[in-house]
């Protein structure tokens, strides 16, 4: 992996920093978020600017440039990749170290007295504005909006904003209708008094119409704003996209129902004028929610008296929490999933003798046998496949020039996911096809156990998935071991596979308790720069379980794995399991070999049962 | 436990909440915070206007008056407490529970319209006034200060505010000079460009200046505030207090080496006014540094642009970190302290079966005991002297008239500590002087695993207490068990008993990355309503661990009980430890048995000497 030359696009981006064309004074330093309008994780190409600046392209990181400095932090799933993209104008800030200053305190440091700092309100969230104003003016600098976009104005071959037609979730998945989930919003809205609701979350926008799209690559989401009142409907959306007569159909768009279930449509940009109105004809005492990590320029639009910010929406909690019908697609897809990867690691097996098969061969292998599954539709994030010293680059994404050949004397992680209709999968297995070291095994064993440490745990209703996190690394801690990513994210259902407002991790944001129906990832790791990688993940849906005793009527909780695909047993040290562990692992694999052996069966994918077979024989 | 009758005194509050002597306009609401002006946790008899207004006197809790209402909010360790304290006047708000609303809520939800919620500015932490603030102005309420405290003003014996005299800390103790401490401050305030801190926390003016009062009990503090300044020092002190010539001498009030080391003294009260005279000389960019949890009121004085606040003052943060001479001294105080234990429960085991013994002549003899040790100064906190029921009070305090003897059939609780010169100590031991039924020792078998997954958990450097918390929970948490309260608290060096910055809890706010040299306190617990309750506490050392592998060159840290008093092995149920956790409890009794054990010869306790020996046999 080379680095991006940048010299010539940061003298360009200074320049456009003094031209007047673009700000009235000139600014002292720009902010290149990593987000779109939406503050989506992943993006679409035309929102691409902080990799176009500084080559980088994982997904988180913020750059930001100076005269004189230019600096992109981002966290330890991307230091090593971050440092092989970026050439040396660009100082790679590593987030989470101690050492490493806030982008605050660094701006602070470098800059010249009242300084003014620059960024595009859209795309940097109102929650970050605000932090980040406040402790550049404690330090008598300022952080103005900068409305044409900077990096834009120099990025000559930018691409144009995707707008693909729209489809319907077929009815028989989301459990709900729209109309369903308007009316339990707005019961939502009257309980603490809101008059207007806006979404601005893609996934959220998605969800809350059952609308998909492909705006974004993996991401079945589209390009939307949307605002409800207790009357009012108003989706902002290029109007083409709902040409179809299903959609159209589907929305009522042409017959409403009921009054207040008229969806009246309005093109994406008019969302600011549109705001606008809706906010010049408040009453006094009238309150609009808006999530704190909406963009800057929409939150602004909202007069601070009436402005009610969220840190998370409704619509994030309630889809969160899946329903009956959700939880059976989600099944499903898993079943699905784990009969593709049983089908490619029998034939890795095969194959990587032979010396022919790459990171590249191999994740293509694998969409491949994702693809020949019933209801697929893409990959629900960019496979992480890596061999050897590849597998320490947490976020790694296999390249031409980087791509590596699968061998019996490396370890392999494979990272992948999909969309199918009835729902989203994430797994990891980490896997060697030859002899292990025993360090190898001794590793992966103590993220094995911190993996089943979570997965079995055992807590009361109403705990935050940040006090699980240390379950996962407790083994690894005990020898002076960690990971620098934390344990789990929230997975959608036919929709990001990254979703809030749960998780688990030692970072405290971001996390509501856990509760019945919530589905995360469960994916402690283990890296060793320049040599290996490990990670095993399993999606994992929170259900509840019935201990001995029920303190205080409290009711407790645990995790059951959807993902169902063998741990390799070879990397396994068994002594260092306990018979708990050892018995969890049987469990789970007779789970494999009962699920996914049936389906296999059904298939008649013959070298993959026999796999699966021989991968779920207990262990001692 | 009978209530305390508030008719009376309700009926008086309110009429002061309409009387125009007080303010200018009627209040609806009026706050009673727990703490003095200085946010001290244990306070003096003169500042306990919560406890006057509602009857409940446990540590922590807030009352709130409004015309029709009157409610009071405290945590976990003090529902039973405080439901039994206060008569049906008062709704007893119990945190931490989903269903109960905070005092913003429940305030926007019982007040008319257009309200106005009145405190008094000296006793509200400027934090806190700004969250209420806030949230009140969003429903259309607004805080207000009232000078006069409408507690006082209704409070005819109010006791005197207290001011003992001051004593130097003796200078073996500290490790570390006032001038040192100063110097120290002052390279910190330095490096962030602050030209003045303003310090008002008792315990950290006490170890800041080497000093100790005895104003307020179980606390060696003295009321005080202290400005700094690069080049000044303002002591604001009842300078009678500081009439003792070694006191002045220590603080070369009379002979000041240096200009920049001298300290001038002013009265008390007048560190409103100081302050205000040197925000008005403050330079256009100077700025001041102050707690957060400082008074609303002092907060208030240093102009917006000046102004600071801070989390954790650099003097919390210094002061957590003990040196080695600070270290040596807790050691020392710690052991005096299992002397004086061993030789109660040897004492306890020969009476209690006569039916003499109550939860108060315990806790005096306690006291007694301890007091024959050397350099003592007084209890650490009001002794948890608890029998059967009362011990699943979590804060309880034996009263007459709550008085429960000690027998051979109720679980008896000892959660007690002392000041010495030296060091400052706090354990809780849990015992049966008969035989405990399986269930007893089924959950103290549990909080033992707890205790034990903290005390031996190996972790890296810069890690948050928070993120240990869980550990405690997991044994009990497999049951569908739990306890209600933080599992752990800084401890102080002769100071307070629980300090900041660090501590062990699921609750994420107050917590400073652990570090080698801080000191904490490890107590999960198990609480049966109406039966009994279980809590094992050791005051712990953080320390540097050795483990196998050292990941990327951070370090790993550990703890080293302090606490060395037998863990009664009756109460254990072996058959639910694992090997590693047995082999924890013998060589723990081992450390008990060497050091404690040579104390108790040198002092020549034989009983207790007999009965250490007895209680640290390895067990099977």
């Amino acid at each position: 992996m080379s680095p991006k030359i940048t010299v010539e696009l940061l003298r360009q981006l200074r320049q456009a920093m003094r031209n007047t064309k673009y700000i009235a004074e000139p600014i002292q330093a720009y902010i290149v978020p990593s987000g779109d309008a939406h503050q989506s994780e992943y993006i679409a190409p035309c929102d691409c600017r902080r990799e176009f600046i500084c080559g980088f392209n994982g997904s988180a990181g913020t750059a930001i440039v100076t005269e004189k400095h230019a600096a992109m932090w981002t966290d330890g799933r991307y230091f090593l990749q971050a440092s092989q993209q970026m050439d040396n104008n660009w100082t790679l800030m590593k987030m989470g170290l101690k050492e490493t200053l806030s982008q605050e305190d660094w701006l602070i440091s470098v800059l010249p007295e009242n300084s003014t700092v620059g960024v595009d309100p859209w795309i940097i969230a109102a929650d970050q504005w605000k932090n980040m104003s406040k402790a550049l003016a404690s330090a008598g600098h300022s952080l103005v909006a900068v409305q044409d976009n900077l990096i834009d104005a120099i990025w000559m071959d930018r691409p144009t904003r995707p707008s693909t037609h729209c489809t319907c979730v077929s009815s028989s998945v989301p459990g709900l209708t729209w109309q369903d989930k308007m009316t339990a919003l707005r019961s939502k809205m009257a309980e603490r008094k809101i008059s207007w609701f806006v979404a601005t979350a893609l996934d959220e926008i998605a969800w809350l119409f059952n609308l998909r799209g492909s705006d974004i690559e993996y991401n079945p989401v589209f390009f939307a704003y949307a605002i409800v009142g207790m009357n009012t409907i108003r989706l902002f959306v290029d109007i083409k996209r709902l040409a179809v007569p299903t959609v159209r159909e589907h929305l009522q768009l042409d017959t409403p129902s009921k009054v207040e279930l008229s969806i009246q449509t309005a093109p994406y940009e008019s969302v600011f004028t549109e705001l606008q109105a809706v906010c010049a004809s408040l009453g006094p005492k009238e309150k609009v929610w808006i999530s704190d990590k909406a963009s800057c320029a929409l939150t602004q639009v909202i007069p601070k008296a009436h402005r009610s910010p969220i840190p998370y929406t409704p619509l994030c909690l309630a889809k969160a929490v899946k329903n009956a019908t959700e939880i059976q697609g989600m099944k499903m897809a898993h079943i699905k999933d784990a009969v593709a990867l049983c089908e490619l690691f029998a034939w890795l097996e095969k194959e990587i003798p032979k010396g022919t098969v790459t990171e590249i061969s191999a994740a293509d292998k694998a969409e491949e046998l994702r693809s020949q599954q019933k209801d697929f539709v893409g990959l629900s994030f960019p496979s992480i496949s890596s061999v050897g010293p590849n597998g320490a680059i947490i976020h790694y994404r296999p390249l031409p020039e980087t791509n590596r050949t699968l061998s019996l004397n490396e370890i392999y992680l494979l990272d992948s996911g999909a969309q199918y209709i009835d729902g989203t999968t994430d797994v990891t297995r980490t896997m060697h096809f030859g002899s292990p070291s025993a360090y190898e095994k001794e590793t992966f064993t103590y993220v094995l156990k911190g993996h089943i440490a979570v997965s079995a745990a055992i807590f009361p209703n109403g705990t935050k998935g940040h006090l699980l996190d240390s379950f996962a690394r407790q083994a690894l801690w005990e020898s002076g071991l960690d990971y620098l990513h934390g344990t789990g994210h929230g997975v959608g259902c036919f929709l990001n596979v990254h979703e809030g407002p749960c998780g688990i991790s030692y970072k405290t944001f971001a996390d509501e308790p856990l509760e019945a129906g919530m589905i995360v990832s469960d994916e402690p790791g283990y890296y060793e720069d320049g040599l290996f990688g490990i990670r095993i993940e399993n999606v994992v849906l929170v259900v509840p379980a019935k201990p001995k005793y029920n303190y205080r009527n409290k009711g407790s909780l645990t995790f059951e794995p959807l993902t169902l695909v063998p741990i390799q047993a070879k990397m396994v040290n068994t002594d260092l399991l306990t018979q708990k562990e050892r018995d969890w692992v049987n469990e789970y694999h007779r789970q494999c070999r009962e699920t996914i052996g049936a389906e296999l069966e059904r298939q008649g994918r013959k070298e993959a049962m026999d796999w699966l077979i021989r991968e779920t024989q207990p262990i001692a």
